[in-house]
C-alpha cells in the first residue's frame, strides 16, 4: 500500500513545540489553573518520625473565619479508612493512628484562601506518643527491630511482591543462575565490597500538587502526575466509580523524572473535595515535596569472581534498599534493581537478592532509572577495583566481558540489542577528543537497564480537512520533548507540515489510554502508537480516495507524501474534502501497542566517562569533562536526545558529588529545604559536557528508535569515583563524594603505610 | 458478524444523563467557567437604527482605573477590518463607518471587572450622523430605497446566493415546476391571500456569550455556540490559523434552538483577546441577546388554485423575509423557505420566489425550523380558507391532496418517507380523545420540513477495560437530551450499562468533527456516527478475541451482548483485558457519516390540532387543548421526544399568541426587555397539551429513527387561526393573534353585513 521513501522529518533537531510557550511564560502549569469555587488545603504534618497519634484538636482551626473545614483522618469517613497504593495498599490520605515519618500529613485545614489555611493549620493541636524511629536500613532488618507497619498491607492492583511478615521487609526479590559458589571456585580473584548510595531528594522545578473536584458521580483531578491512567485506576478503586467517570487532567509539568508517578497528593485532594463538597487545591512547596518522594538509598554488598584473564565467573549481591515509610513503587524498584545489578557482562553464575526495607523516613519511589544508579554505582565501581586487582586496564576488562549483540543478558528477557563493545570504544574516542590536559584521572562506567517493561499505549491522530492534524495520547510532556517528537512522526507519516500538528496534553476523559510517562518509553512505545495511528489515517485515505474515484483499492497508492489515484496526485486533506463532498469532516486514526516483541522493548544503554582534577587540600573534585553515550537506535530529534542525556548526567552529578537527605538519629530530616539540600548548579558543570548518540537503527520503535533519557545518570557516580581512584589511589565506596569525604579518605590513605 | 437481537435500551424513557447535574446546579454553563486572567468586555451600542459613525471618543473611558482598553473598530487593526459571515461576509466585530441597527456594537471597554467595564462604557462618546432607517420590508424593496449595505458583500465559505446589487435583497431563491398559469387555468377556485409573520426574539434561558484566549499560534474560545465546528472554520479564516490550532469549547448550553448557531459574540471576544493580550469574557444579558438574533419576519403572498373536488392545481408564492442588518444564515433560510412553502401536498404547477431583505433591525438567523413556521402559517391557513371556499371539510381537503409515501415532494429531494394520511387521521383520533366540551372551534395544520441537509458527523467511542465507555462527538447538548440518547445507543450496541457511558461535551481540540447542532439532526446523523463507532468497537473486539484465542475470525461471533469464541462467552471489557494482557488499554471505535441516502436525510413531520374558546369581549383566545404529532420513525427515548415536541409547541404558542419584536418608525425596538416582550408562561398552557409519536421504524437513523424537535412549532399558528375561524368566522392573517387583533377583527366582522 505504501512505498517508504527517504525520511524528511526524522533525524532533525527541529524547534521544540513547547519552547515558545515555556520561555514566554504562557505555558500553563498546575498552579496557573483557576478552578471555579476552589478552596485551599494546608497540611498539618507530623513532627515525629514515628509516633502514635493520640488526639487531633481542630476546633480552634475550624473557628478561624474563612476556614471551610479542619479535618483529621477520622473526619473523612470511609474514604479516610481506605488504604491505597498501586503495589501495596499501605497508605491512607491522612495518618490515622500512627505517623510513620517526619512530615507525614496528619490533618488538613481547608480554607477560602491559602494564607488562612496555613494560619489555621498552625492552630491544629495534635497529641503524639513518640515511638522509636527506624532510620538505619541495616538496623531495620535486624531481628526484633521496631516495625514500621504492624500488620502486613494487602497487595495493590499491580502488587506481585508481598511484604515479609514480622519484619520491615516491604519486598524481596532474588534471582539466580548457575551455582554461584562454583563460580567463585572457578575464579582466580574474588573481591567483596560494600557500596552505599544515599537517599536522594526528587527535586523538580515544579513541586507536587493536585486540584480535585468530586461530585457523587464524577471525579475530576487536575494534577502534575506523570501517570494519569494509573492514577485513574487508583481513584476509581478508592471512589468505586467507573473508569469513564474519573477525569485526570494534566497541564504542562515542570519535571517529573518518575517522582510524579503513581498517587501522590491526588487521593488527598479528591477525598477532601468529596468531604467538603467543593473543589480543593493541594499544592506543595518544595519543602512539602521533600516529604513526598525520594530515591531509594541502597547498601550493596557485592562479591565478584574472575579468572586471571579477566573473565568474570560469579557475582553475588545482597542489597538493602531504604524504602521509607510507604511502598509506593518500591517493590518494582526492588525487582528492577535485581536485574540491573547483573550489569552488561557475561556472568555464568550469579545470586542476587534485593530487599526493600521500610524505614520511618520520606517514602521512596520512582526516580529516573529505578534502581539503576544504585546498581551501576556498585557494579561499575567493583569492575575498576577488579581491574586494579587483576592489573588490567579497566576498559579492557569491560570489553573482555561485555555481552555481544544477540547474547542473553538474563534468560527470558530480550537478548542484547546493541553493540556494547563498539559503543564503549566510541566513548573512549570521544573522551580522547574532549581530553583536558590538566586531568589527573579518568574513569568510565557502563550501565544498562531494562525499561519499558509494559509497552501498552494507544493513540488517536485526527487529520483535518485543511491538512492540519491533532494528536491525542496520554503520555505527559514533562519537559522531555515528547510533543515535538510526536509531531515529527505524524508529519513524516502523513506528509503534513510539522507546524500544523498539534499534540494535546493528557486528559483521560478524551485522550486514549497510556500506561505511563516513564521508563524511557516515550518515543519507542507512545511513538509507535502515534505512528500506527497516523498510518491508520493513511490507510483510510487510500480507501476513501478509491471510493471517491470509484476504482479498486489496488489502483490507489501512497507516494511522495500524497495519495495517487492512477496518475492523479491528491493531497491528504483533499481526499477528506472530496470524500465528505465539501470542506468538512476528518479522518480519525487509532494506534494500539501492547508489546514490541520481547521484554524489555529495548535495552537502555548509558555509558559515561569523566576526567577530573582533585584539590588535595580541600577534597574538592573538579570535574573537567564528562562524555555521555546513549545508544538510541535512531535519534528522531538529535538535539532533544542530547539535552536529555546531558540532563540525566547533571542529575547524576547530584547524587555523585552533592546530594543526600541526611537524617538525625531521631529521624529528623536535617536538610529540609533547598538552602540546606544542595543540587548541582550551573557553576558545577564541567567545561566539556556532551553526549554521543549512537544510531544503528536497531530499535523496536519508530524508524529504529530506542528509548533514552534515563541512561545518562547511570554511569556518572562510578565514572567519577573510578577517575578519583585513578587520580589519587583512593577508592571511596559511599556517595556522595563530598569534599569532606574525599579529604578524609585522602588523609587516611596518606596515613596508611604504602603498599609493599 | 453480529446477530441482531431484541432491543434492550432503545425505546425506553430512561432518566436524562444531564438531569441531576442541572437540577442540582452542578452543571457548568459558560458564565460558571473561571478563566485564568480573564478581563471583561462591556459593549457600547448604537442608539440609532442607521447612522454614520463620525467619531468615537474613548479617552475618558480608558482613563478609568481598572480599564484595560477602550476600543473602537479602528483600534483592532487588520482583525477589525476583516469581514466575517458564513454565507455573506457582511459583518465586522465592531461597526466601522456605519451602524446598521439600534444596538449594534460600536465600541467596547475591556476592564478587570464587569462593573468597571460597564461604568467606563457609559463614558465612551460616539458622534453619529443619523441616516434614514429601513424598517418595513415592503418599503425596503421599493426602487430607490435606502440601502443598508452600500457595497455588495463577498460570499462566505458556504455562500451560494449573492446579494442583488443596488437593492436591499440579501438573497433570492426561486423554484418552479410546470406552468403555474396553466395550473390556475385548470382550477375551479383560485384564492390569493397575504399572511404576515412577526419578527420574533430568539429567547433562550441563557443569553449569548463567549470567552476567548488568543495567543500568536493558538486561539481558544469557550462559548455556548451550537456550531463549534462552523465557528472553528470562521475563526481559522479570520485569524489565518490551522484548524488544529483553533479550540472551541462548549460547556452545557441553556437553550439554542438555532439562535446560537454560526458566529455570534465569538469573533468579537477573539479579536479583543488578540488586541489586549488577555483572555476576554463577553457576556450578554437577555437585552443584549435581543440585539443579536431573531427569527425572520415574513410577508407571504400566496395564490392557490383547486378543482371543485379539492385537487390542488397550482401554487404561486411571493415572499419577503425581513433579514435585519446582516445576513447570518439568512440565505439558507431563504432557500429552505422556498421548499417549505411547497407544503405536504401534490401540486403539479408552482412558482415560488423568496427574497431575504436587509433592514436596519436586529439581524435574523437560524431559529427552530428555519422558514418553517412562516411557510406553514401561510400554506395551512390558506388550506382552510380554500376548504371554506370549496365548502369541504378542511381535513378531507388535506387528505385528498397529501403526498403518499414514496411520492416526490420536490424533484431531486428524498421522496416522502412517511404516511401523512395515516398520521393526520391519527391526529384526529387523538384530538377526539382530548376533546374539551367547552371548545368553540377546532383547527388542524400539517407541516413538513426538509432538515438535516448536510449529514456530516464523526464520532469516537472508547471502551475501557472495566466496561465503561466514553463517547466523543461534537454536537451540543442544548437541552434536547442528546447525551441520554447517545448513551442508550452505545449501551445497546456494546451491551454495557447505560450508566457507565459518559458522553463528553464538545471541545474541538479533542472531540471529532460535527457539522452542526441543528436541523433536527442529532439522533439521525450524530446517532448514526456514534452507532457506527460503537459497532466499530464491536468489530474490533471480535478481531481481538480471535487473536487472543488464536482462532479464525469466523469462529468468533457477537451474541447476547458478548463475544463468543466457540462456546466461550467473553464480556466486551474482558476481551480488552485479555488482549492487552492485563487491566489496561482500551478499544477506540470511530464512526463517519457523510450521507444517509437522499437529501433530506428524512422529512420532518409536524402536525398539530387545537381546540379553543374565544372571549368575545376581550379578544382573548383560550387554548383548551393542543395535540401535536411527530412522525419519529423510532423514539429512542419516548419521553424526551414528547418533551421536545411539547417544547416546540409552546415555542410556537409564542409567535402565535404573544410575541413580536415591535419597531418604531425610527427603528427603535419598542419592547427591548423581557418585561415588555412577552413569551408564553406556564399559565398560558392549555389543560391538555400532549404529543403523539408515530413510530413506523422507517427512518434512516439508528433503529429506524428520524429527526424531530423542530416540527412541533410548525402547525401551532395555523391550527389556532383555523380554530379561530371555525369558532368565530373571523380569519386573521397577521400574527400574533393578540387580544387586540382578535377583538378588532371580531368587531369588524360584526359590523360587516352578513353573507347572503
Amino acid at each position: 500500500m505504501s512505498q517508504p521513501g527517504p525520511l524528511r522529518e526524522i533525524g532533525h533537531s527541529v524547534e521544540r513545540k513547547d519552547g515558545v510557550a515555556k520561555v514566554t511564560g504562557r505555558a500553563q502549569y498546575l498552579d496557573d489553573l483557576v478552578i471555579s469555587g476552589a478552596v485551599y488545603a494546608a497540611i498539618v504534618r507530623s513532627p515525629y518520625a514515628h509516633a502514635r497519634i493520640l488526639s487531633v484538636e481542630r476546633a480552634a482551626a475550624a473557628a478561624v473565619p474563612g476556614v471551610v473545614a479542619a479535618l483529621a483522618a477520622a473526619d473523612l469517613g470511609a474514604l479516610g479508612e481506605r488504604p491505597f497504593g498501586t503495589f501495596l495498599k499501605d497508605q491512607r490520605v491522612l495518618a490515622r493512628d500512627k505517623a510513620r515519618y517526619e512530615g507525614e500529613p496528619v490533618a488538613v485545614v481547608v480554607a477560602e484562601d491559602p494564607a488562612t489555611a496555613a494560619r489555621a493549620a498552625s492552630l491544629v493541636d495534635v497529641a503524639y506518643e513518640p515511638l522509636p524511629p527506624v532510620i538505619d536500613v541495616v538496623r531495620a532488618r535486624e531481628p526484633g527491630a521496631t516495625l514500621v507497619h504492624d500488620t502486613p498491607p494487602a497487595l495493590g492492583r499491580q502488587g506481585r511482591w508481598p511484604t515479609v511478615p514480622g519484619t520491615n521487609v516491604c519486598a524481596r526479590v532474588a534471582i539466580e543462575q548457575g551455582d554461584v559458589e562454583q563460580g567463585f571456585r572457578d575464579a582466580d580473584v574474588v573481591l567483596e565490597r560494600t557500596y552505599t548510595f544515599p537517599r536522594v531528594f526528587h527535586y523538580t522545578l515544579e513541586p507536587h500538587g493536585a486540584v480535585a473536584s468530586a461530585t457523587p458521580d464524577e471525579l475530576t483531578v487536575w494534577t502534575n502526575t506523570g501517570h494519569p491512567y494509573q492514577l485513574r485506576q487508583e481513584l476509581a478503586d478508592m471512589f468505586e466509580l467507573d473508569l469513564a467517570r474519573i477525569r485526570i487532567v494534566v497541564p504542562y509539568v515542570g519535571g517529573s523524572f518518575g517522582g510524579k508517578s503513581f498517587p501522590k497528593l491526588e487521593p488527598l485532594a479528591a477525598v477532601l473535595s468529596a468531604t467538603v463538597g467543593r473543589p480543593v487545591k493541594v499544592l506543595n512547596g518544595v519543602e512539602g515535596s521533600m516529604r513526598i518522594n525520594r530515591r531509594h538509598g541502597a547498601r550493596v554488598t557485592l562479591r565478584v569472581g574472575a579468572r586471571r584473564d579477566g573473565t568474570l565467573t560469579a557475582k553475588h549481591a545482597r542489597v538493602l534498599l531504604d524504602g521509607g515509610a510507604y511502598a509506593d513503587l518500591g517493590p518494582v524498584v526492588t525487582e528492577k534493581t535485581s536485574v540491573r545489578l547483573l550489569g552488561p557482562y557475561r556472568v555464568p553464575h550469579y545470586s542476587i537478592q534485593v530487599e526493600n526495607v521500610y524505614t520511618t523516613t520520606t517514602p521512596a519511589g520512582a526516580f529516573r532509572s529505578i534502581g539503576g544508579p544504585q546498581s551501576v554505582w556498585a557494579t561499575e565501581s567493583i569492575m575498576d577495583e577488579l581491574a586494579a586487582a587483576l592489573d588490567m586496564d579497566p576498559v579492557e576488562l569491560r570489553l573482555h566481558n561485555l555481552v555481544s549483540r544477540g547474547e542473553s543478558v538474563r534468560p527470558g528477557l530480550r537478548p542484547m540489542d546493541a553493540d556494547l563493545g563498539d559503543d564503549l570504544k566510541r566513548l573512549g574516542k570521544a573522551m580522547d577528543e574532549a581530553h583536558a590536559p590538566e586531568a589527573a584521572g579518568r574513569g568510565v562506567a557502563v550501565g544498562i537497564s531494562n525499561p519499558a517493561e509494559l509497552p501498552i499505549s494507544t493513540a488517536i491522530v485526527r487529520l483535518h480537512y485543511d491538512g492540519s492534524a491533532t494528536v491525542l495520547c496520554s503520555m505527559v510532556e514533562v519537559g522531555q520533548g515528547l510533543h515535538t517528537v510526536l509531531a515529527q512522526i505524524v508529519a513524516e507519516e502523513l506528509s503534513v507540515p510539522r507546524a500544523a500538528v498539534v499534540v494535546v496534553s493528557p486528559d483521560t476523559r478524551v485522550g486514549p489510554y497510556d500506561w505511563s510517562s516513564g521508563a524511557s518509553r516515550g518515543v519507542t512505545i507512545v511513538g509507535t502508537a502515534v505512528q500506527r495511528a497516523a498510518q491508520d489515517v493513511r490507510a483510510q485515505l487510500l480507501a476513501l480516495a478509491a471510493e471517491v474515484a470509484g476504482v479498486p483499492a489496488a489502483e490507489v497508492a501512497w507516494r511522495d507524501g500524497a495519495v495517487h489515484v492512477g496518475e492523479r496526485r491528491v493531497a491528504p486533506a483533499q481526499v477528506i474534502r472530496e470524500w465528505y463532498g465539501r470542506p468538512a469532516g476528518e479522518v480519525i486514526g487509532r494506534g494500539y501497542v501492547r508489546n514490541l516483541g520481547r521484554d524489555p522493548a529495548f535495552w537502555e544503554i548509558g555509558m559515561g566517562g569523566a576526567e577530573i582534577a582533585v584539590d588535595r587540600d580541600t577534597g574538592v573534585i573538579q570535574l573537567l569533562s564528562y562524555t555521555g553515550l546513549a545508544d538510541v537506535g535512531r535519534a528522531i530529534n538529535p538535539q532533544l536526545c542530547e539535552q536529555q542525556d546531558v540532563g540525566a548526567i547533571v542529575m547524576g552529578l547530584g547524587h555523585t558529588l552533592f546530594e543526600e537527605m541526611a537524617y538525625s538519629e531521631s529521624g529528623s530530616l536535617l536538610n529540609p529545604s533547598m538552602i540546606e539540600y544542595r543540587v548541582p548548579l550551573v557553576t558545577d558543570l564541567p567545561a566539556t559536557l556532551h553526549a554521543v548518540l549512537v544510531e544503528n537503527g536497531d530499535g523496536a520503535g519508530p524508524y529504529g528508535a530506542k528509548g533514552m533519557g534515563e541512561g545518562g545518570n547511570l554511569a556518572v557516580a562510578p565514572a567519577i569515583a573510578n577517575a578519583l581512584a585513578r587520580a589519587t589511589g583512593v577508592r571511596i565506596r559511599d556517595l556522595p563524594l563530598t569534599p569532606e569525604r574525599v579529604w578524609t579518605a585522602l588523609r587516611e590513605a596518606a596515613a596508611r603505610p604504602a603498599r609493599p
